[in-house]
């Protein structure tokens, strides 16, 4: 059994998350080193209070004065990155409470995932002495954008809505890489590793608070403490979307989830109630977790399911149709004044209807003309889903005219398209336009807005 | 009712793939015109042969003597793409009879998926009687890099052992786009459009002979001709895998599908039936499509369940594991003496088991190890599922050495890793190690090698 979680307070998470100084115990003048990577990182998102490297063999760390110990700083430190060996880490969080640290991130392993319980209970015994919250140990750290403060790898420098809190480093990565490099961003990420102190009620009930935040992404294999959860959970869901992925859903994905973390993996279907019961949503994919958050992190859930898909490409269409109407969404021919309007407006050898075709000629400026008359003649329409399904520029310039005039959420698929797509793909998503690869992922991600 | 097809003999076809020169009707000087991009590609894919531009305005195109027709260029000419207004085409293709063309690639719309259809009857019979094969027309041409022939946009270049028959233009191009930018490269890719002529069943029967290729992937709405296609498909599906995705599987999705290319989708239950009996496998989803014939152009089919996972990020090993056992492959507990020899090995710190977790800091070497210890120990193994879930370099030469020792399938999915997988994903496509971004897709990719 697990031991019952300390519950943490608001203003606690507040000051690490927004703590005004760092230090990086462990900070290393070699390159090859995490207590490099990360002090580097730190720097190069910009963080803009006091940092102090900690290492005993160097005078300057990436060109700023380090310190043999915490001690001998000799002024007020907020928060503290622990990358030293794991059995120094209990001494290193005595001495942070001493000194008024309010939270430590413990990137270094070595504790509970190999047995060592006893290191990680001196550990968490040191820290609620010292009244120093821990996020970690054996973790990939986390990252606050609105505070500029990367105490993680890889950087991840674009500020969005989307909060990621996950038990595994390496999805958390990938998602706020993906965000990262979609121009997407984040507002904050946080790997759990094992979760000896600060865990994941803890966070979603912080980042529900955030303003920044707009959605919450979660990956978890386990939850710490049952009743803090549901707890938290309930109060969060009503004003945030949370997405959750679980691992270990299967009797030997369980079973490795419980090696992983050392964690009580919930059996799949208790969990699922669990979720529905709070009113978080439950994902079943990496994909579809990143997916729906994007879509989220930008467009808020609303009442209906009238999709119209606007298509350059007859297959795509066809296949986002597909898709939708599985999902429960309706496809709604048009009314036959819409018939009548678009058939005005658009050149003869459009196939007007749902999915509306303009056809592989299209300029970006045809979708813009069609979104506009529909948004006369229709005014059912829930959502738009756009799909550029050629090399067609200007597309993010056109969906943002249509936004300006059109209250119902837009959302694009862009394939097919050579190195316009890759310009577009990316210039949209950035405009705040959630733009996916397939018709099948925006079909998706189109489900996750509209609350039927 | 459709007409009954024409069925092409394997040597015509191979004709027009092979085609020993080319002539581009609607050659255009200008760059923004599609009888500029095709010759332009056709030209930058370094087709060896005789092309023949023809624009009665222009003496010469992209540094090519221009002719004024194609009776004006007064050499034999194997292939003509067709980009003139469709109203021009059976002129055209008229006249390419007379002098012996053996195929024509009709880029122009203006047909039957306006209504037009008198206009593509007589480019029919006008093909008919002069002995010319169509494929098309509303089409995105076709690319067969074996002859170095690209009458298509994008330009792909890159060889590999997929060919891609798709009644959309668009989902052609993305899966080809695909494949050129992880450098999978492709067989050949056939755009279908209206497919007057040449319809899939010539095309599956030509790819199912054609040496280069290893596996065919078809995006299709409905059958031109069902006994042809179960003809075809049955003695091609005893050689190679075919997959199948089929788009208007929903009735919404059926309607927009006949306006589409103007056929009839078949309903998708006796669509499906149809499948299993020739021995075609259905796939879902375009990624499905695309991952599945990734891994099938380098890996056989063969018999086996059991997956043996080995991954650095415990969490992409526990999300692969539920995959694996939710598509029926068996994630199989090691032995006594294939954990012994795993804990001889490799360092304490490993979580050895299905999954084997090596742990964020490890070296690709370690992947090298542990798979040379299981091939000895393990003889029961199936197939290796490697994930590198964190910024590992070297994974693909340390791939290629266990492949070298390994008479198994060896697949990965590399995550996380920053700048580092962007260099290593595509390597190691190029290796021929399939490598796919998620626990998710690498795990379906697996289930497709394996035939239980």
């Amino acid at each position: 059994m697990e031991e019952t979680a300390r519950k943490y307070e608001l203003r606690d998470l507040d000051r690490i998350f927004n703590a005004s100084s760092v230090a990086i115990v462990g900070a290393s003048t070699n390159p090859e080193k995490l207590g490099y990577e990360i002090l580097n990182n730190l720097i190069n998102m910009g963080y803009e209070g006091p940092i102090y490297p900690i290492n005993p063999k160097a005078d300057e760390v990436l060109g700023l004065k380090a310190y043999p110990s915490l001690s001998d700083v000799g002024k007020p430190i907020d928060v503290i990155a622990v990358i030293v060996p794991g059995k120094f880490a209990p001494g290193v969080i005595e001495e942070a409470g001493r000194l008024g640290v309010k939270g430590a991130v413990v990137i270094s392993g070595g504790f509970r995932e190999i047995g060592n319980d006893d290191l990680e209970a001196a550990m968490v015994s040191a820290a609620r002495a010292g009244g120093v919250g821990i996020i970690g140990p054996n973790c990939q750290g986390i990252n606050y954008p609105a505070n500029k403060l990367c105490i993680s790898w890889p950087l991840i420098k674009c500020q969005g809505g989307l909060a990621l809190i996950s038990q595994s480093g390496t999805i958390a990565a990938a998602l706020g890489d993906r965000a990262e490099k979609e121009d997407i961003g984040i507002s904050g990420l946080v790997a759990l590793g094992n979760r000896c102190d600060i865990d994941e009620s803890d966070l979603i009930n912080f980042f529900g608070a955030d303003p920044s935040t707009e959605v919450i992404a979660v990956y978890i294999e386990g939850v710490k403490d049952g009743d803090k959860f549901m707890d938290v959970g309930r109060r969060v869901a009503k004003d945030k979307p949370v997405l959750v992925l679980k691992g270990g859903r299967t009797e030997r994905g369980r079973q490795a989830a419980e090696s992983h973390t050392k964690s009580i993996a919930g059996r799949g279907e208790i969990f699922d109630a669990a979720l529905r019961k709070i009113g978080f949503e439950k994902v079943e994919s990496i994909d579809e977790l990143y997916d729906c958050s994007k879509v989220l992190a930008v467009e808020k859930k609303r009442p209906g399911r009238r999709v119209q898909v606007i298509t350059s490409s007859g297959g795509s269409g066809i296949v986002a149709v597909d898709v939708l109407e599985e999902l429960g969404l309706d496809v709604a021919p048009l009314s036959d004044s819409g018939r009548a309007r678009l058939k005005e407006v658009l050149p003869s050898h459009c196939v007007v209807g749902n999915p509306l075709d303009l056809t592989g000629d299209t300029p970006a400026e045809r979708y813009t003309e069609a979104v506009l008359a529909l948004a006369e003649e229709e005014p059912g329409i829930d959502l738009y889903l756009l799909i550029f399904g050629d090399p067609i520029p200007r597309a993010m310039e056109n969906c943002l005219e249509m936004k300006e005039a059109v209250d119902k959420p837009i959302i694009a698929c862009y394939i097919g398209g050579g190195e316009v797509e890759e310009v577009e793909f990316k210039k949209m998503n950035g405009a705040r336009i959630p733009t996916f690869p397939t018709p099948e992922r925006v079909a998706r991600a189109a489900r996750s807005v509209l609350t039927g």
